[in-house]
């Protein structure tokens, strides 16, 4: 009986509970202001569905919940057109056959709906419709968005068709239910090597995907374990299928390429081997009749150790056929993944290049895959960096069709514990015209397989939601999968528009908080790239696993090909054709040129494509220096003014969102300055050019751990250097486990915001004390689950206290007790003058 | 090491967490308007404790505290006088031997506080002082008040003095961790025989007491268990004890008189037995050892079963000695509660009367108590009733000290589920004038021993807060722990400025909110009065156990004396002197012969004092009967009107607050339909007397569950009768346990709200759909935790559905599922037109 679970769907419908960022956009809060319901007062009250396929159902309930929640008034439900108004839900075919002379005038793009308002009768009828079951889902989501954006719906007559077939969602999921680059709980679906019991949040889950149109959804991680595929898993997998099917979304899963030998009994995966062959044709098959409408597979072959057709001297068409040709009587797709790339490259080799590798291993084989084979792939040529052109591969691919992988977990891009809003970055490369052939091709044509008329195309994103309450983590962080959704619908959608769209379905119409949350999502990519990576050079994080805090170095020297080449002269990668990589001729000339050319190359590039000396003059007229130095100081600023815009907003939304997030824009803010001063301090040392300003190195308000007192405490190098102001830090000596630091403070006497800048490691929680004069005046434990286990740039953090009365000559002395593996490590106390408004906020 | 509690302590000073109502009116919430701020630019950045006690090192961290949270600053502590301005803390005697010439002007009354700014070496010092530590510690809860209230504090001259030195609580928690008549949850201090290990809420307890100048609290039942004194339990009492010291609240035990025999080893109680003198002696004195500044006892003796000295023969002033002598060496109290009567009356016999016990059996002793006992005497003279006149005693005892006992649990009134601020009904009683001797008597300088000069006297409030987040359960009754606080410190306090206070300092200062909250405080004992107890005849609730729904007989035809002699021609208990009960003539006769004569016995009380004929005329003009009808049709709209006030207040405060409010507040106006209807029913039944507007037993929108098709349900009758519509109900026929019934609606199409009126007993958790037309619109569970297991006036509960479109014709079903104890019983479906208001709220 399914009686508890529609019980608590009506509990969230009407509101009793609090905010928590679980409902997402689809709040659908009551609309209290009499001015604005009156739009609705001609909604009719009775709801008419033709046809009776679950996915309607889920149309008609969706319907009764959002006006429900919107209007306070609950819709009859009906399956013959009443004596009165109503809307009318249901496919062309179907309104024709029940309902003629309603007018419904059809057209066939899937997916496509209507919303038109229809006098028949001397009634007026609303119609929602479109050519197959899942438009009219969509349609109903759009109704409900016009309303909850509370836009009039009077005299209707709208319609829109999707961009592209594939809006499709990837979930990186280990079945053991941990999630590879998810930043906020486990999966979803996966807990122990099984699928959850309890599928309540799957479902609200594909409401979510449903209402901004993504129709397909992977549920396992692209580093695929093979098992996923057997019986007694694909009757598992089969549960979650059947959870997606009534929202219109179809299940994917991530394939082994060896799972012929893993699985199948055979000892080869070879695709050109007929037993392998027929290990997926009856593989494929038996998935089908446990899932008959599966939308296909993913699969990462031959790259980052996962193993592909090159064991055997086979190419990636080789493999991606030998699958695709078993799918494609169940009309099955297959995304081969493009990143595909050596990660043992050579780095004294000035000629190698990460970047070039999507383009040299697909474009050659152009046209030797079957049609239902998809490319997947990433934005940019590297791998989600904060700046990177657009993969080149996307015009070399003219006889195979291809998606866009997006990413909407921010893997690089400060792991939902920074707000990072991704829409402007995407459209930037939906937007770039490749210019192949010399003709106009914006990327989102060539993806959507306009160009080339493919049979399939579209948008992939990475989720990799999980189970924090919010989804994503961050409460600001739903922004990007809304805004993924939308522009895979509609990417010529303004990044503005989305956001509006967004903030006001997810925090309401108080018209400072639309304009500042806008104004925030906006400014916070430009913001992340200033105080994480420079005019293209790419995030300076540590690329070896983390990706997180700063690490410059740590993309040299190995085979990993994220090089920037950064030295004491210069930085950047040449990729130019004249004396580069070459990577630049993968683009059809008009593109090539200006970036081959330092005259015409974007500033915003310049260090991706040309290796540059510290002093080169930007077209802005700063120097390459001088501009790190700014960058990343503005960055930082950026990030504190978002605290500061944040808390105007208090008392106008609920609480728990505001809290939420006032905390995770604090902790940025305390972050944005680790980044600032390590990326700094790293080029002041290695360029020896002073910053113009002054800031770089000079930091009046400082106090170094190392400098103070040490009772209990020792010194320590920090790895690396950059992660730690003047490169050192201070841990508890063993014995005891506790230890204490001090300093007199020797600033004037006044109110002083004192801030201990420590390290706050995964494998402990130390506590700390603050003590002013001998008073006890704060405590706190550092108890985060940052990602290391060590002190650096990762685990660097900031505590601030605020508002104390400083005079010369006060003790200032932290107290701590180390916990587990951590050591309460500290490196530094600064201390400001409290500023004006917040004495007086 | 206090560590972890601290840290917990300055994370909620922060405000990382939101309001849940766990710091009650000590929220110390930010001030952020600028024009409020500037009022206290001028406090000082220091604050200097002359002295070391517990007590003033507690007044310290609060101040601390609360500044830290109004304005974001953390005060210097320092012990010797700064070279600045500062706030100095410290005893008279203290402040005169540290820092002579400060000019501390002392006066002697124990717990008195000043708050005065000084000038003195060029420096602008506010002095905080009072003649002992805990005067100085309210000194500085009142500075955070002022602070908090937004209040300025330039120039503070202000001294205060408590109205009486006692000022206690009593709790009525069980040693297994249950609370008699507790309404919020466990314990706070017992569990499983045992005090608690955390007294982290114990602590945050004391802070709440002695903000309002609590100091003195007993923390467990007034039917006491007796091995409470025993050495294993005095050791963990004593532990609480020591978190009561720092707040100036003195821990106080309540005894089993029978102690003696029960735990002595001695096979007598007897108050005379020179064994048991000798074991109260020595009992005494080691609990002394254990509690050196034990506050004393409470003792209930020979009432409701209780051990008593009638065992022996013996008087209440026998017993009060034999236990206050043993307390006398050591300055304690005994609270000798004057609750005592016999429950075992002949109801046949009109010239009994339980109103008359408490002074009965104690005027005739007066003088005869030690100097150390107070008699605890209730503010009625029957128990907490909505409306009693004062208990006649107060006037009676001259050489005998007292106290009153006020309770802010709302046994009778409404349990914390229904609104009822208390203060202006306790203060109807403090302020009742009882003409002792003729001359000015009210009843606050009686129990304060202002009159006739006793050593002691005081106020002792019944608080049994639980564990419950919000201490009381409902958000809004906490207002009565402050008010009964701010009275026991000055009763001549304004019902209204207590209100305002409270306000303000739980919910902010936003004008709307505090003028509505205030509004509906001081509108909720009149509404609660109007539709549970007329004219003083008593609350008309269940008084066998439960006194928490209607049940109008439960007081008559036993001995329990809470007769209200409710038969065919009238109601009231007839207490005149002339020909009732006497009672009248307890009190001095200014306030009897007003009560005597119909012509000038007030409205209020008319039922209290006199036998009336159903036609008898009021002062009002309106006949008894229609009075009955009229308040409990108004009381019920007040109610609901409370609902659509606190609605007002959606977005002004925090969401979780307002949300749990609202719930309460909705149940609320349901439960008092049932109310009105129980009571209105009965009497148009028993009296025969038609309402003269038509309303009572008219129902017209309402469908009685028997009278609709059922499937699976039987009907039954309800006990008593008046607590189902019609006198029946349906409950599901047994086998399989699920039923459904229905009915056509039968009224005009429209948007209408649907009420189901149902049973959520205590013993189970049903499961209710409800379609309309065939469609599912709603599901509920009966899973609240309502004082009963069985469908009665308790239980009654409305779940409503808004917004529906009706049509004529409409089958309407209720399917559902019984679970555990509880048969899913129905009493009837209601539909009514929605009000204009809800569908353009």
């Amino acid at each position: 009986m399914k009686f508890p679970l529609l019980v608590s769907l009506f509990a969230s419908v009407l509101n009793l509970s609090s905010e928590t960022g679980y409902e997402a956009w689809l709040r659908y809060a009551p609309i209290t202001d009499p001015a604005i319901r009156q739009r609705y007062d001609a909604l009719p009250a009775v709801v008419v569905v033709a046809g009776d396929s679950p996915v309607l159902e889920a149309a008609r309930e969706e319907l009764v919940r959002g006006v429900r929640g919107c209007l306070g008034r609950i819709l009859r439900s009906t399956v013959s057109l009443p004596p009165e108004n109503a809307i009318v839900l249901g496919t062309f075919d179907a309104l024709d056959r029940r309902f003629p002379g309603l007018g419904a005038a059809p057209y066939s793009t899937p997916d496509s709906f209507s919303l038109k308002t229809v006098k028949a009768n001397g009634r007026t009828h609303l119609l929602i419709t479109g050519p197959n079951d899942r438009g009219v889902l969509y349609g109903a989501f759009a109704l409900l968005r016009r309303m909850a954006g509370h836009e009039p719906i009077a005299r209707l007559d709208l319609r829109e068709s999707p961009y592209a077939p594939v809006r499709f969602l990837n979930h990186w999921d280990n079945l053991n239910g941990t999630i590879e680059r998810g930043y906020a709980g486990k999966s979803i679906s996966w807990e122990n090597d099984r699928i959850l019991e309890d599928l309540g949040r799957v479902r609200d889950y594909a409401r979510l995907m449903a209402s901004v149109g993504i129709n397909g959804c992977s549920i396992n991680n692209v580093n695929a374990d093979a098992r996923v595929i057997t019986p007694s898993y694909l009757a598992q997998v089969a549960r979650v299928a059947d959870v997606f099917r009534p929202w219109g979304v179809r299940l994917l899963i991530s394939l082994d390429f060896a799972s012929p030998r893993k699985i199948g009994g055979i000892d080869t995966f070879d695709p050109l081997d007929p037993r392998a062959v027929e290990f997926w044709g009856k593989k494929v098959d038996e998935i089908y009749r446990a899932i008959p409408d599966l939308g296909g597979f993913v699969l990462k072959a031959d790259s980052e150790g996962r193993l592909g057709p090159s064991e055997y001297g086979r190419t990636h068409a080789d493999a991606a056929n030998a699958v695709a040709r078993a799918l494609e009587p169940h009309a099955g797709l297959l995304f081969y993944r493009g990143f595909v790339y050596n990660h043992r490259l050579d780095w004294r080799d000035p000629k190698l290049d990460r970047a070039k590798a999507a383009y040299d291993n697909f474009h050659m084989l152009d046209g030797q895959f079957a049609d239902n084979v998809l490319i997947q792939i990433k934005n940019g040529p590297i791998d989600f960096q904060v700046r990177e052109p657009p993969s080149p591969l996307f015009g070399g691919l003219e006889n195979t069709s291809q998606a866009i992988e997006l990413q909407i977990t921010q893997e690089y891009l400060g792991q939902q514990r920074h707000l990072c809003f991704l829409v402007p970055m995407w459209k930037e490369t939906l937007d770039f015209d490749l210019h192949v052939h010399g003709a106009n091709t914006p990327v989102k044509q060539l993806v959507a397989g306009k160009i080339f008329h493919r049979p399939a195309g579209g948008f992939v994103g990475v989720s990799n939601v999980g189970r924090d309450t919010n989804w994503l983590g961050h409460p600001l962080a739903m922004a990007n999968l809304y805004g993924f959704g939308r522009l895979a619908w509609n990417p010529d959608l303004g990044s503005r528009q989305i956001a509006q769209e967004w903030t006001r379905l997810t925090f309401g119409h108080e018209p400072r908080v639309v304009a500042t949350v806008v104004d925030m999502l906006l400014a916070s990519w430009p913001a992340y790239e200033n105080y994480t990576g420079p005019l293209g050079a790419g995030t300076l994080t540590d690329i070896i696993n983390i990706h997180y805090g700063p690490a410059v170095e740590s993309s040299e020297y190995n085979g990993w090909g994220q090089w920037h080449r950064a030295d004491a002269k210069g930085i950047g990668m040449n990729r130019t054709v004249a004396n580069g990589t070459g990577f630049i001729g993968q683009y059809a000339p008009p593109v090539a040129l200006k970036y081959e050319s330092l005259k015409t190359c974007p500033d915003e590039l310049l260090l991706f494509m040309h290796h540059a000396p510290y002093a080169h003059v930007l077209h802005s007229g700063k120097t390459v220096i001088q501009h790190i130095y700014d960058s990343h100081y503005q960055g930082a600023d950026q990030a504190a003014r978002f605290v500061e815009q944040w808390k105007s907003l208090e008392g106008r939304m609920d609480e728990g969102r505001y809290q939420e997030t006032l905390a995770r824009l604090e902790y940025q803010a305390g972050h944005a300055r680790v980044w600032r001063d390590a990326i700094v301090s790293w080029f002041l040392k290695k360029s020896g050019i002073p910053d113009q300003l002054g800031r770089a190195g000079h930091f009046p308000h400082r106090v170094e751990a190392e400098a103070m007192e040490l009772y209990g405490y020792s010194v320590i190098d920090i790895t690396p250097w950059e992660a730690a102001s003047g490169g050192r830090a201070v841990q508890v000596s063993s014995p005891g486990r506790r230890g204490s630091v001090r300093f007199r403070y020797a600033g004037p006497p006044g109110w002083q915001d004192l801030s201990v800048q420590y390290f706050d490691e995964n494998d402990g929680a130390s506590q700390y004390q603050l003590f002013v004069a001998g008073q006890r005046v704060d405590g706190w434990a550092a108890n985060d689950t940052l990602p290391s286990r060590l002190p650096d740039a990762h685990t660097s953090t900031r505590h601030t206290v605020c508002g104390l009365a400083l005079r010369p000559g006060d003790e200032i002395r932290i107290e701590a007790v180390a916990q587990g593996g951590e050591n309460a490590c500290l490196d530094y106390v600064e201390i400001e003058p409290c500023p004006p408004a917040r004495r007086s906020r």
